[in-house]
């Protein structure tokens, strides 16, 4: 009853008329024949594949779980055929470079793509996912031979990749990592080092799809300074090139709220060879490459979430019937009861998912096209601003998208009543498995300090270039859809609300100084203004691109209906942002220390 | 790692100090012999009962979970153990009438009871708890004979107790009920019938903890009117006084997102015997009479968890170290890294949680309180107005105290970080068994419509006499708070919000002649202004309370602690007032209809 219909027309709308991305590909040699139509078959094939590979054996999974046993992990019934098929459709290879026998698409294809998989099966998702970070940070920090060695069999899928970084006393706070590395030989770029310790919380630390399995491990070498800058990042690989296994254990795996098909292992490391991946004392350099990528990525696991969850709800809701519904549709007769969908409380559910679902989706892929000027337009200066803007957006997209992803499915999961809280409804599953990416991947507290501290203020405490740039353009989107009769009020309250943010903003650079908590104490609620922000943004400008059309396009009731969906959630939704700004704004007495127990 | 220590001083704060509880006892006949030490004794030892007996049984039951064979079922290891420790202990009688061996004490104290229980295993709880729901309705509704029969072996715990109400057509709707009930040979006071139908979501419906379970089972006689005034309430016990078995068959049990523990069955009766509760046609008058005390004790369950959550936080967060804090207390010493409680987002949260669960608690209480005076008061006027107030507040403690329950675990486990995600440390456990309570007796969205369209609004279009009542009253305390210097500047802000909160119930009242559906659009938000605004004067209350103490008693660290809180509330918490109130007020547009899939 889970069922799951590709965005594609949603996608479409967003990526070829509000982002206008296909001018952008034009822009850049890298993507110079790609067009939009084509763009569109690859999102086709990447939701059939999603539909009918992948959400088959999501809910079963679910209830087997991955085993473990003296050091090996089974993955879920159905897991290993669906990699094959990954692999034989070429998917891992999508966003890789040419060079290393990828398709060179777009990050924002990509971000689409993983959209799918992990609305479709979010644990199932995690082993290719880890694999593509891998793969940016080999491609820009190992050397020449060690990317000769595992690059093109990450491209190709047949080796998986992890990220070794939590130790168990050691999570948000990386400096504390104790596993050490001691080279074998000269230390230099490449060097082989031995490698003993133990990490926690690996996905996909073991299992029983590839055969071999290629870890990023950070440790510390010799007399490295203490805290972060004392680490360093080393490629380990489960299989060493000579054939033989290497010292890499898998103690176990975590009973898990959810992602219970995908497995978080528990590894022990006992003198494990390993080579070094960019500069001593430089891994968390090394790993930064493919942040901006990688809380992409977990965003979209949140906006996939949300598509499920959204579009399910819509359907049971619009099946079931209980109680009479005060009004009607015009034309639809009255019976002993009536579809909850038409009752106001579950219209209000509804529609707040699908403004969500919709201002989010143009708000990542916006990130994602960004992202791709940032990497490849050959214009320098463009490249540096998508980069400013992308280390701008990528925060409020991880954290703002991985919040609406779990708590938009947990609202929905109310649309089905008891049925909701029964597993084979499937929206409990996605309620479970959506919590995981508040957390990994730097949590949303982490996110929204990151925003507030390093990417909104400066150092000199005033705000900095980028946000400046982001309003600005904002204000020319509002401005430009204050000249349409039907949405220049709701242009002006954009702008009221650009200001307001601003001078939030401003009183925190200022205050900062004074008070160097202050922003601490404000930066969830400073995350989620910007969120809404955007979300206002988004919706303002999806309306403005609907009104754009001929009248003959716009007759189709697919855009009559993104109309209602993005008024509601400028008059229902974006309200929220005064009561953020409100409590980043109101700079209260110092907060109370917590009593001890 | 998931510990509970009761929250004793707290319920004697709310119970002794701000409710003044013991004074109401003295009022009442029935309550006269209580007093304030031995109520706190009840309370001590029922919370060694939650702590030792069923604390230490609810994880692995969550692995365990329930098993059906054959229409049999069994509960987790531990569970038939535990009920017959409770039975021992005397538990199930305790707000039971000595009339029928009960103990005789306030559902006030039952109500913190289970607050202890569901909190500590809320799957367990279920089973003892449907049982007093089905006491009070055998109690006020059923023969003399056949309350002989039943009531004493439900009082004793020899016999547990079920309501068969759902159906899968028909759940918020129970007017579409099916189930058929046929009389045997006169119709009449307690008269037999034979019942056939399938019944859904029946918690306990078959268990190994009592060797009989008497059902409640609504359905519908021949010739009954057609929807809700149509259904008649019967008993239906598993095993006849005859010693053989009834014809119920549970046919499975359910696989949940949580409460493993508690048997959620299908049940299908052919024929089975049965006997009028009430009069025909009036089942759900029948089951009104004990729906207050009902939602009273689901709201509970929200508490519980919310207290379980909260404090656990605050133990890890004080443990747990990560980074340095940006400020510390004066005096602690600069560490590595420090306790995770210092870093502001954190502690944002965890005061959130304490503030809650503190205001929480005095909003539950107060109902209680009122609850025993509508039942017991000996001034019939009292009664009265005692019985209005709790019908008022009964939606708000049902779907508040459950909202909070499950979104503060919710935000409780974020404090873990990946920790949190992982079933040993306990709190992804809150989160999925604590989802329930927002659904069953009545999902949150059909209390919020009862407390505005029922409650809050009358027929005649004006605000109830029993709302403006309340308003007085926490006018008056606003009052009383105002005459203190630090809480002058709250007193005005909550009256301010009394105010609001009045205006923005008038104006519904009037706009609802013109826009009907108006109120149903808004009712959610609606009952969280409610919430918000009596939490306002729960903390309010508590500061008050505080300072009318000696300044011996203030210089003791724990009430400083709820100064704190309070104030942290009243600051950080209430502002949402004014968000939920424009929402409530705005009365937008006509909220569109959802497009076809």
């Amino acid at each position: 009853m889970w069922e799951y219909d590709p965005p594609l027309r949603d996608m479409r709308f967003v990526i070829d008329n509000v982002l206008q991305a296909p001018a952008s590909w034009a822009s850049m040699p890298a993507f110079a024949d790609l067009d939009a139509d084509t763009a569109a078959q690859v999102l086709q094939e990447a939701g059939r594949f999603a539909k009918e590979v992948l959400l088959p054996i999501n809910s079963p999974a679910d209830l087997q779980g991955c085993r473990w046993q003296d050091g090996a992990v089974s993955t879920p019934d159905g897991y290993r055929d669906a990699y094959h098929a990954f692999c034989e459709g070429g998917w891992p290879a999508l966003a890789c470079d040419p060079a290393w026998d990828g398709q060179g698409l777009p990050q924002l294809l990509n971000a689409a793509f993983y959209e799918m998989l992990a609305g479709c099966n979010h644990a199932w998702a995690m082993y290719p996912g880890l694999a593509h970070g891998a793969y940016e940070c080999l491609k820009a920090h190992a050397t020449p031979e060690l990317q000769e060695t595992y690059l093109r069999k990450i491209v190709s899928g047949e080796y998986l990749a992890t990220m070794g970084l939590t130790e168990s006393h050691a999570g948000s706070d990386l400096g504390l990592l104790r596993t050490r590395a001691q080279a074998v030989g000269e230390m230099g770029p490449g060097a082989e080092v031995r490698i003993s310790g133990n990490k926690i919380f690996i996905s996909g630390g073991e299992q029983d799809l590839t055969k071999n399995i290629v870890h990023l491990v950070l440790a510390r070498l010799p007399d490295a300074p203490a805290g972060s800058r004392g680490l360093s990042l080393f490629l380990v690989p489960h299989i060493l090139p000579d054939g033989t296994r290497n010292a890499v254990r898998c103690d176990g795996i975590e009973k898990k709220m959810g992602i219970k098909g995908s497995a978080t292992c528990v590894l022990s490391l006992e003198a494990a060879t390993g080579w070094l991946i960019g500069e001593p004392n430089r891994g968390l350099n090394a790993m930064f490459v493919m942040m901006n990528a990688a809380r992409l990525q977990v965003g979209m696991q949140g906006l996939g979430h949300l598509e499920l969850s959204s579009q399910n709800a819509l359907r049971y809701a619009q099946e079931r019937q209980q109680s009479r519904a005060r009004l009607r549709p015009e034309g639809t007769p009255a019976g002993a009861a009536d579809p909850i969908a038409l009752h106001p409380a579950m219209r209000r559910t509804l529609l707040s998912l699908k403004a969500m679902t919709e201002g989010l989706r143009v708000l990542s892929y916006w990130t994602g096209v960004q992202l791709d000027e940032s990497e490849q337009h050959p214009d320098e200066a463009r490249r540096r601003h998508a980069g400013a803007r992308v280390a701008l957006l990528t925060p409020i997209v991880k954290a703002y998208l991985t919040h609406h992803g779990h708590y938009g499915a947990n609202a929905a999961l109310q649309i089905w009543g008891g049925h909701g809280y029964v597993h084979e409804y499937g929206i409990e599953q996605s309620v479970r498995d959506s919590r995981i990416a508040m957390i990994y991947e730097g949590t949303n507290e982490i996110q929204a300090i990151d925003l507030l501290q390093r990417k909104a203020l400066t150092p000199e405490g005033v705000p900095s270039a980028a946000l400046l740039d982001l309003l600005a353009e904002l204000r020319a989107d509002a401005d430009a859809a204050a000249a349409l009769p039907s949405l220049a009020a709701h242009a002006a309250n954009l702008h009221q609300s650009i200001q307001a943010f601003e001078d939030s903003t401003r009183a925190l650079a200022a205050g900062a100084a004074q008070d160097p908590e202050w922003p601490l104490r404000v930066a969830d609620d400073y995350l989620h203004a910007a969120g809404l922000l955007l979300m206002g943004w988004a919706w303002l400008r999806s309306a403005r691109t609907v009104l754009a059309l001929s009248a003959t396009e716009q007759a189709d009731p697919w855009y009559a209906a993104k109309l209602d969906t993005c008024r509601y959630g400028l008059e229902w939704l974006l309200p929220e942002l005064a009561l953020r700004l409100r409590l980043v704004g109101a700079q209260q007495a110092a907060l109370p220390w917590l009593p001890a127990l």
